[in-house]
């Protein structure tokens, strides 16, 4: 039975209580936000629900569709959440996984056209602007297979060697079970990801194992696959719907917000220092 | 029980044998494209597909995810329908209904930004060029109410009092009940259009009544209600899923290519003295 | 000798103080923005200027280069102007002049996509949203000639017959003479205007005579003519370089900020009590 | 003086007689196409062209306003050249610089999402599309250090690294000295390039050197500096222009269909067992 969902709360939702063992949760809210925090700690967890040993932070906030700089509390709770999954020091590299030409599966690539980069900005540079020290940060969008003839996980690999970060951010869209989570839900964990895995096109592992420091991943439901809706409600496989996607109508938009509202987060947990307004200043949008 | 589909071949087939009175239907080949032509004759057909009198010629092809000039004989059997619907003289309105930041709405806008408009071009100018007659055209992309605050109706309506047309040309994204209709299926009638009218947010019908000259509309299916979909399987009704769409991942590309292969048709039953390869030059792409 | 340039400012500087009769001009401040007010007063002017009888206010600001968001002082003074050439009520039709698809002639359009328009929203549902009482907007974007085959003065007055407005906004883009007026200017005028006038290829004018209702125009210069910037500096006529332009190399960006601003003013001159945080939240940017 | 050129040829049309001593040129042409190649063979014409020892060519064609599809002979005549300045075997890496943002800035990118990647597809796959033996080629579009962090060359030496290519392509914009080299010239060169050279905000050079392998770099001019084209009139230097460009109008068009030929051009010199049309249809374009 392959439901098909990236996110780690709708694998355990489907767990019975016996299967439970190796699978922790714990629930908070910070603000409008609620979180849930599901903790793999064993190999009987790790099989129960079909993703590696670590750490899978939830957010459930009321909507994704709304203008970022309008709600400084959500990214700000957020942020707190992604701060808590890094490294404290030490260049970040920021990676937008996907397809930019692919509305539903864009939102990598949109979101890293807003994080603020700053590792060749000089210290003078940054004190001339009155900006005090900024955490040193790269980012690139890999594109991919099928346009470049190049893994997502060998071009992160590639620049890993390059830049030397402490830690690498990657970001991508999600598949989810529910379609009541979409446009409302982000997924962080600490255990890297497997590009398309919720969609049938499996890649490369993008993690710790792969490229020496901590993988962080970020990601936001934007799709349900046609067969899972389907299966949720019929409780048969259907086969030859393989390649359709149940989304919001207004898949652009949800995209667009989705990706603003990551960027902003993880800008915030990179620069404290700076406001959201500040951020968004500089990131020019 | 709404089944949201803008296609009289998908309303037909839900019928009995019984209510099929006043619904003709007659299939007939062109090359690889199969076409379905039903004629509403009375207002018992009328309320049997609940679609006004009229003439609708569906057009079921291999894929519309080609690139529209490796597709000559395509092109030209759909042509040949829509010039069966038209008027043989005078200027022809060409109008695309919906939404360009909307990708599954965006089918009227792609399509109309590839129609070669001749209106403004004088006699002296065509014979300079070598292109001999040219029929008039005109084009217009009135957008949607919530960003103008216009009905497209009424746009259409100040249009065809300063263009004067013998015949305006409507082109739409369409709901389809079936998944396996998006993506290879066109529509054209002689019987207008209600804009949105397959997905609940009905308009002010734009038709000959409205406008006083022949109103061809023509569409293809891009989407699926999902309510549609689990009906489908369900036999229930299910109501809070209400704005999500069913739609292949490809979306972008699926709107993109079905726009080229509509405009392409539209052009060569405007413009028969004009080969594929003439038109592709004329509009610029 | 021509300097193609669409500011009254500029072709005023170029005259000598005997051509001057005719041609009031006077300067003021509000907050960082310098408006300079040209009047042309009678026939003498207006063969002198090359622009009809009417007002033209310029506004010089700091940068164009802003986020709007960030200097509501410079969008209130601008909408202030706006106010005092348009009438106290009636519905107004905010009109964008241009191809999107060429990024220096796409201030127009792009505009358009941030004017809020309310002229479909009922009262009752206005009270719904808590807004109170919003004048009646509506908007459009006729593209251009090439493309529809439709002069836009035809589709603007078609459309003001059907929408019955007490006054048209139209929004363009302009050509200046110096280089250093590019990303700082904004030129408002209540004599309507004749498209593409500074740039050669000139079309029928849009002003009150056309439409039978006052026609203000709001532009910003985003090019120079190749042509007038040697001619500044040879003094004399280069024929051969006609297609070409002047620009900044951050053209897109310049073009983007510049109708966020323009849009923002023109919102804020026509809803007074919304606030720019207000406007950008209902037009969804 | 500083006429701030990318092109080899314009270049030497400045030099004196006495100062062409290591600077070979021979002129050819194929078809509509006119060829000059520059050899610079020496110290001295290295200091005189102000470029690196190496071959630089440049083709004239009448216009790159052209679908590329209507013109197989100018695409293969430069292809044939591309070709002579490539390894015979071994995977090709094609990379885009610039930024896709900002329109004249553009065409790296854009040309990199039309070259056919190969790598990624296994001999069996090619064999069972009836494709025969392609060469295989990966691509990248690294984009700019203000957006990234991160320089050009350091992505790309990542990137060799997993790669190992037997040669890199780099494809970038230039900056020409006169206005009538826009939209028909392209300068293909095997001695790497430095990014932005031509326009004042000089980077890494991307070279054997640094790369280990031959780099062939293949460029068209879409600006000319606005200092450059007044000094070429004026014979003086001026300042305070320095980010001003000159540019056709319809730039958005001159950088998709220049884009649009170097890719088909560098796909034909890869790819030489599939014809323009084959290549069209496998980049889905």
């Amino acid at each position: 039975m392959d439901f098909r969902t990236d996110l780690a709360i709708e694998r355990r939702e489907m767990l019975s209580e016996a299967d439970k063992n190796g699978v922790k949760a714990q629930e908070f809210c910070d603000g409008e936000v609620k979180f849930t925090k599901i903790i793999i700690t064993n190999s009987c967890g790790e099989k129960a629900i079909g993703k590696p040993i670590g750490t899978y932070i939830t957010a459930e906030i009321p909507s994704l569709m709304i203008r970022a700089v309008d709600n400084e509390d959500i990214i700000n709770a957020i942020a707190e959440q992604i701060k808590s999954l890094l490294p404290k020091s030490g260049i970040i590299l920021v990676v937008g996984l996907g397809n930019d030409e692919i509305t539903p599966d864009a939102v990598g690539p949109y979101s890293v056209s807003m994080i603020l980069a700053t590792r060749h900005i000089a210290k003078e540079e940054l004190s001339g602007l009155g900006l005090g020290e900024l955490r040193s940060v790269a980012c690139m969008s890999p594109d991919v297979l099928g346009k470049t003839g190049i893994e997502a996980a060998e071009s992160i690999l590639g620049m890993v060697k390059s830049v030397n970060p402490s830690a690498v951010i990657v970001i991508d869209a999600l598949a989810a079970r529910k379609v009541s989570r979409l446009g409302n839900t982000v997924q962080m964990s600490d255990t890297g990801i497997v590009p398309g895995s919720g969609v049938g096109n499996s890649r490369s592992a993008i993690n710790k194992e792969l490229l020496g420091v901590p993988v962080i991943s970020i990601g936001v439901p934007t799709v349900v696959d046609a067969v899972t809706l389907v299966n949720d409600f019929t409780h048969c496989e259907i086969k030859e719907k393989n390649n359709m996607i149940v989304t919001p109508r207004e898949i652009d938009l949800v995209v667009q917000r989705s990706s603003e509202i990551i960027a902003l987060s993880i800008n915030r947990a990179l620069q404290p220092h700076l406001s959201v307004e500040e951020i968004l200043m500089l990131v020019g949008n």
